[in-house]
C-alpha cells in the first residue's frame, strides 16, 4: 500500500519540496554553540519556574491540570496587555491571543491568510522557521533586501508599484522582524517603519510584525510597527522565549479581533494551560523591568565580546553587521560557501548557521551566516571565534 | 478595511460554518458538572507532577526549558513505546510523534489528509472536536450509525458498496474511537473490529483511532484495532489526559512512519518541551499499572453510582446504554429536545451536554444527551441525577 497517495497534492507538494532537515549536523562534544537562538543558561529563571509551579499547584490543586486550567490564565493574558500597554501597543482581550510560542502564532495566521494564490512578502535573508512555515501554503513569494537600516522599503514599493502597473496580485501579508532581525541583528530606522505602514495602506496588505527581540535593544529603543499602526493593519507577534525561557512555549499575536477570532478557532485547544498559568504566576512574583536590565546588560556585554572578537580573529574580506540588540549577527565572507566551511567549524569546535536557510533562493546565501552571542558565555564566545577565524583562513 | 477579505475562501467557510460556540453556558455555582470529560480530581496526581517539576529542574536545571529540552523526552517517547506494546502495538520511534493531547493529533492527522475533495467516514454520534477539525477542511462526510456494540460496520460496507458502484470517491478515512467511545460509551465487538479493518482493506481507506479511553475498561479489555492492523492502515491515537492530567497536553500518533514525517513536518516546533520532561519523570517514578487499576476501580465504582441512580429516577421512557469503561454515559430521551431542557437543568443545579453537538446534522441529536461521571463524586453523581430526574419529568 502507498501511503503517500493518500496525501492530497498541496501537501505531497509541501512534503516535497521542504524535506525536513537538520540547519545543522549534530554537534561534536565541547562545540561552542554559535548557532544557536537560545538564551544564556544564567538568565533562565530556573528556580523561579520552579517556584512558580509549586506555589500554583499548592494554591490550586488539580485546576491547572485540567483542560481549561487555572484562571490564572486570564492574568497572563492581561499581564502580557499591560507589558504591551508600556510599549505602546493598547489591545482588548479580543485582540489578543495567547499561542505556543511564536512559531505556532506564525502558524496560525499563515494557516487562516495563505492558500496557493496568496502572494506573501518577506524580507530577504529572514527567519528560516517562518520561511518553512509559509511554504507550506505558497510558493508565490516576492523577497525584499534587508540592509543595515532593515528592509528596504524602497524597493519594496518599487515592486508593489510595478506589480501594480501589471495587474499581479499585491501580497497577502508581509512578514517582518524590524528589531534586531533574525538572522541579520539589524533593525529598521523609524523612517522606513512609517513608509512601510505608508505602502500597507496604499497597497492594501497586512503587515505581520514579529517581534520576539524587540525588548532586548542595547542602547536606543523604537517604537513597534504596531505602536505605530493607526489601521489595523499590523499583527505582532511576540514572545517570552527569548526573555523567559522557550521550553516554556509563551507566545502571542496582538491584532483586529477578526483575526485573533480566526486564528483561535484553527487553534482550539492547542494551548498548554498547565504552562501558562505557571507563567503568570512567574510573571506575577517578578520585576520584570528589572529582569529586562539584567537581560540588556547581559546580551549587550557578550555582543561587545563578539564584535571584539571578530575585529581580532576575523580576515579583512569578512564583514558583519553590528546589532543593536537581540541574539545575532550576520557574516560575509567573499568567495566561501558557509555550508562547506561548516564541516569545518565543527571539526575547529565551533558551530554557526550557513546563511542559505535563511533564503528563499539559498544560493543568494552562500557567502553568509549567523551568528549567535546569546548562549554560550563571554570566555567561550570569545574563544569560539578565535576558532572561527582559522577555519575562515583556511577556507579563503 | 474589511480585515476579514483577506481571508481565502476555505477559511471564510470554516469560519462561517463555525461560529466558535459552547456548548454548554456557564454553569451556576454549586453546580453538579456532568457535561465535563475531566478526570476525577482526586486522580489528578498533582503532588507527583509538582515532585516531577522539581526534579527535572534540580537535574537538569535550564535544559529542560530550552526549545529542543530534556533527554528525557526522547524517555518519554520509550515510555509510551513501552506502554503501547504491553497493549500489543508495536512501534518504532519513527512511527511514533509525541502531540500537544489527542486534539493537535487528530488536527495534525486532518492537515496531512484532508483537502476539500475528501470524504472522512465519521461514527454517528461521535467526539465534538473532531467533528469541528474535519469540518475545517472539507464538507463531505459519511455519518456511519453506531448501535450499543459501536460502529455498524454492516451500514459502513453497504455505503461503500454503493459508492464504488456509483463511482463516487471512498473516505480517506474513517475517524473511530472504538472503545469506550464519545459520547456514547459503546464499544466496537471483536467481529466488527475485524470487519471494519477488512473494509479498510477491501475499499482503501486509512483508520484513525481515537483510543483516548481505551485503559478504562471495567471488565473486559479487546486489542485495539492498532494492534490487529497488519497492513498500516490504522493511525492510533493515545492520550495522557485521561489517565493522567489533561493540562499536560501529552498525547501521540502511533501509525506509519509516512504518516508521522507528515505530521511531524506540520507539527514543527509546536511541542512541549517542559511538560513532556516532566511527564517523562512522573512516568519513570510511577508504578502505572498499579495507577490503572486504582483509576478503573474508581471510574468503575462512579459509573455503577451513575446506573443506580439513573434506575431510581429516571423515568421509564428514558434509556441509555451501559458502560464497559471509559468516561460517558448515552441517554435518550424520546420526545424532548435536550437542547431546550439543558435550561432547565442548569436552572436545577445539574449539567449535561445535549446530543445534538454529536452529529453531523444536529436535528439528529436532540433526544440525547451525554453524562459524563468522571469528574464528580459519587454523592455528587447521585445527587445530580436526581435532579436530572426532576427535570426529565417536567419535560415530558
Amino acid at each position: 500500500m502507498n501511503i503517500a497517495s493518500f496525501f492530497p497534492k498541496n501537501i505531497q507538494l509541501a512534503l516535497k519540496n521542504n524535506p525536513p532537515g537538520k540547519w545543522i549536523p549534530d554537534l561534536p562534544e565541547g562545540c561552542i554553540r554559535l548557532h544557536c537562538g537560545y538564551p544564556a543558561p544564567v538568565l533562565v529563571p530556573v528556580e523561579e519556574i520552579k517556584a512558580a509551579v509549586c506555589s500554583l499547584l499548592e494554591l490550586e490543586h488539580d485546576l491547572p491540570l485540567h483542560y481549561t486550567g487555572s484562571p490564572k490564565i486570564l492574568e497572563l493574558k492581561e499581564q502580557i496587555i499591560k507589558r504591551l500597554e508600556e510599549r505602546g501597543i493598547s489591545v482588548s482581550e479580543e485582540e489578543l491571543l495567547i499561542t505556543s510560542g511564536a512559531c505556532q502564532a506564525v502558524d496560525l495566521i499563515a494557516r487562516i491568510l495563505l492558500d496557493k494564490e496568496a502572494v506573501v512578502a518577506i524580507e530577504s535573508p529572514t527567519y528560516m522557521e517562518a520561511l518553512e512555515i509559509f511554504q507550506n501554503y505558497t510558493k508565490l513569494f516576492i523577497s525584499i533586501p534587508v540592509d543595515k537600516h532593515g528592509l528596504q522599503t524602497d524597493v519594496l514599493e518599487e515592486i508593489l508599484a510595478e506589480r501594480k502597473r501589471n495587474g499581479l496580485a499585491q501580497p497577502r501579508f508581509l512578514y517582518t522582524i524590524p528589531t534586531f532581525q533574525n538572522p541579520t541583528g539589524t533593525t529598521m530606522t523609524a523612517e522606513r517603519r512609517q513608509h512601510v505602514l505608508e505602502l500597507a495602506d496604499k497597497y492594501n496588505f497586512l503587515i505581520v510584525e514579529d517581534d520576539a527581540y524587540g525588548e532586548l535593544f542595547f542602547n536606543n529603543n523604537l517604537p513597534t510597527l504596531k505602536a505605530m499602526d493607526t489601521m489595523s493593519r499590523v499583527l505582532h507577534v511576540g514572545s517570552l522565549s527569548k526573555i523567559v525561557a522557550p521550553g516554556m512555549r509563551i507566545g502571542w499575536i496582538a491584532g483586529a479581533c477578526e483575526i485573533i477570532h480566526a486564528c483561535a478557532w484553527f487553534k482550539k485547544d492547542l494551548n498548554h494551560p498547565f504552562a501558562q498559568a505557571a507563567m503568570a504566576v512567574y510573571l506575577a512574583n517578578t520585576d520584570f523591568d528589572e529582569k529586562l536590565i539584567t537581560l540588556r546588560d547581559t546580551y549587550r556585554s557578550k555582543c561587545a565580546v563578539l564584535l571584539s572578537a571578530l575585529e581580532q580573529y576575523l580576515p579583512e574580506s569578512a564583514s558583519w553587521y553590528v546589532p543593536e540588540g537581540g541574539y545575532f549577527a550576520w557574516m560575509k565572507i567573499p568567495g566561501v560557501d558557509t555550508s562547506e566551511m561548516l564541516t569545518q567549524a565543527l571539526a575547529e569546535g565551533v558551530s554557526f548557521i550557513p546563511g542559505r536557510y535563511f533564503f528563499m533562493d539559498q544560493s543568494d546565501g552562500t557567502e553568509y551566516l549567523r551568528l549567535s552571542f546569546s548562549y554560550e558565555d563571554e570566555k567561550e564566545i570569545a574563544d569560539g571565534i578565535r576558532r572561527l577565524g582559522r577555519v575562515v583562513e583556511a577556507s579563503l
